[in-house]
């Protein structure tokens, strides 16, 4: 089953510079793919960090066990992600194949167990037999490499129409140093996670501890920001290496969270993640245009939050957009839903520039014509002013069509 | 905009008796729609008793502020209800249309305007002119009779594809009296209100107070526990009248909640309401099929409700419900999200008879080819048992079709 591109993707591929320390390979294991890479294989260098952000499933699956029980190390040597099968309610033959993986991967790139992470991506609730990566994960650490990143991002897709990408170089105590990552989206996505598969990989020499600080902050504004259709996944997983090879060119090892030399790099990071979540919501399955709720005048950030997310979960407000229809009701209607507090005659709504509903009415100046334009475009900004506090928070979704209502009416089958 | 009417229809419509004390006529007042009824004017004898229960948006509607202000006096003479425009969001001009329109009401029916109750569904935030209803209503007066009772189910439809009705004959003091009852749906349904517009009747002399303790307690296992896309209106009203006329024939008046002699009064008002929730749902836009989530052994019945509710409102259950896959993946992904207690490993599924999944894995006896041919039925079951504490609940939703996405991408233009 493939798709036609969205035509939301990002129009250039950005040049993927190498990461030092990080090498990989991919593979195909005919998980369920046929024809396609459906395994990454990457190996770091010794030293390297990592951090991670887990969904909050309650039924999470067993890559992702793993990996919360791993994580307290803090040192990573191998990666592997495999797509086709998310290893997920998958009782006792999941935790032996997870186990089975890691034993696999740690004899072919040389290291411990406990220093392989794992993420597994697609069906739930089929079995996945470890003997897949037998022969295979040999076989691509015996081709590891520091490129072609689009490959990693290839291998991990599902229902994605196109590789993710993003990369920042910044410099961290005067030496320059590389944040790169990779995503896969592109159904099951809603915020209070590390929204499906990313990976993120630095050179700079950051300890773990502070590496996860880092990323915990940054998640909530960019992955946890994103919504395609309210449904969180079992397997989301968003982990970052720092290899720390920069430190062999000058960089400064970076101890504690808050050192004013990270702030650059923080920057970036956040940079980096926001775009990979914009392309995961772009490619919203079935998606044709790209929404941004921003919340403002709200008694709190986190009641924008909710409000912004009931926004952009709403299945009429999602139609509406995809149907063009300028049709502002239905965000009045989301507002008055949240359950958070909202006075209808201080609302005031814009679509883009056109402001459509100002205090508990249609603008006096509403056009229809203009409002219609307005939703002709590609992006569609919503903008909703509540007009009693100073919280605020933004949030972005795609629309909701009848491809969406296709692409899941049969993806198992 | 018209729809091919929803296969999910009941196949008959119950014969619907005389309610005594309640008489009706509908009109075209040519609000939005051409050629058909949008009009409903009631009338009630002098006496009447009145409970309500209504959205729990935040951002209600002009009709539903008058309704709760006037619910205090707890009697009504008249109701006025119209389909094409919601007169929410819609600001001062709204309050006035609504003012407006009850003082017509009361001079047509001869009644004061305290005593008019009024609901409006349609669009949100397009003013409504109360000259709509100026000769109109005075012309209905003319016409009030006691049927049939299919007309005024018609005159409040939208993008309803039939006319819901429901009718029950029970004895209060073994005197026979009627429940009888309209409703429309069919899309922004979803609970936490009265959901959409309903409206029930009665010959029973019951106090307005116990009246609204009854309907209280009655809606949360019907109206409450029904969801077609989690999108809750901003106009949710159920209203309940008793004309007390039943008395003349020697029913006693009921002034106290749990008299025995309401006993069988309140089973038959719950199973009418609950008749007129699944005629909603079996409405949804675009549905074809019927979902019952039945949730049991969660840790209380609150947390089996929102669990039910997670499966219910998952788009990707919906979809794959509509699908005919029998993607039960996808229920333990909403299982997972509801944040509620759940352990993966004792967690049962089935779909109707067929087991699914057992103790955190696919059940040993899986057979895809029963659990596809099991999902091609009309009425699909989904039940899960948490195997955690004896908390139980039961909700009922529509799978989500390309029909959805089409009738709310083109509903306002």
């Amino acid at each position: 089953m493939s798709h036609a591109v969205s035509p939301l993707a990002p129009k250039t591929i950005p040049d993927m510079p190498v990461v030092e320390g990080v090498r990989f390979a991919t593979a195909e294991a005919g998980i369920k793919y046929k024809g396609r890479t459906d395994v990454l294989l990457m190996a770091f260098a010794e030293g390297t960090e990592v951090a991670g952000v887990f969904t909050k499933s309650k039924c999470p699956s067993a890559p992702v066990e793993w990996c919360r029980e791993k994580l307290g190390a803090g040192t990573a040597r191998a990666l592997v992600v495999n797509s086709g099968n998310a290893n997920a309610f998958t009782g006792k033959t999941g935790r032996d194949t997870v186990a089975v993986t890691a034993a696999i991967a740690a004899r072919a790139v040389g290291c411990g167990e406990d220093q392989v992470f794992l993420a597994s991506t697609g069906v739930i609730g089929e079995p996945l037999a470890p003997t897949k990566f037998e022969g295979v994960l040999d076989a691509a650490a015996a081709r590891l490499a520091d490129g072609p990143w689009i490959d990693a991002a290839r291998a991990i897709m599902t229902t994605d129409t196109y590789p993710k990408v993003a990369t920042a170089t910044v410099e961290v105590g005067g030496v320059p140093v590389v944040i790169s990552g990779i995503a896969k989206g592109a159904g099951m996505i809603a915020p209070d996670m590390a929204t499906m598969l990313s990976f993120v990989f630095t050179d700079a020499p950051i300890d773990a501890a502070v590496l996860q600080g880092l990323l915990s902050a940054t998640v909530g504004t960019t992955f946890n920001a994103i919504t395609v259709d309210s449904d969180t996944s079992t397997s989301d997983t968003l982990l970052m290496f720092a290899t720390g090879t920069a430190a062999a060119r000058g960089a400064p090892r970076i101890h504690a969270a808050g050192d004013p030399r990270l702030t650059e790099f923080s920057v970036a990071l956040h940079r980096v993640l926001l775009d990979l979540a914009h392309q995961v919501v772009k490619d919203g399955e079935g998606a044709r245009k790209f929404i941004e709720v921003q919340v403002m005048g709200a008694t709190s950030d986190a009641s924008a939050r909710r409000i912004a997310l009931s926004i952009a979960n709403s299945p009429l407000v999602k139609t509406a957009v995809a149907g063009e229809d300028a049709n502002w009701g239905r965000v009045v209607m989301a507002v008055g839903k949240a359950g958070e507090p909202a006075d209808r005659d201080r609302l005031t709504i814009s679509f883009g520039d056109i402001r459509v509903a100002a205090a508990g009415a249609r603008d006096p100046d509403y056009s229809e014509a203009a409002a219609s334009a307005a939703m002709q475009a590609e992006h569609i900004p919503i903008r909703v002013d509540l007009g009693l506090g100073s919280g605020r928070a933004t949030v972005w979704t795609c629309d909701l069509t009848k491809e969406y209502v296709a692409i899941n009416g049969d993806y198992r089958s």
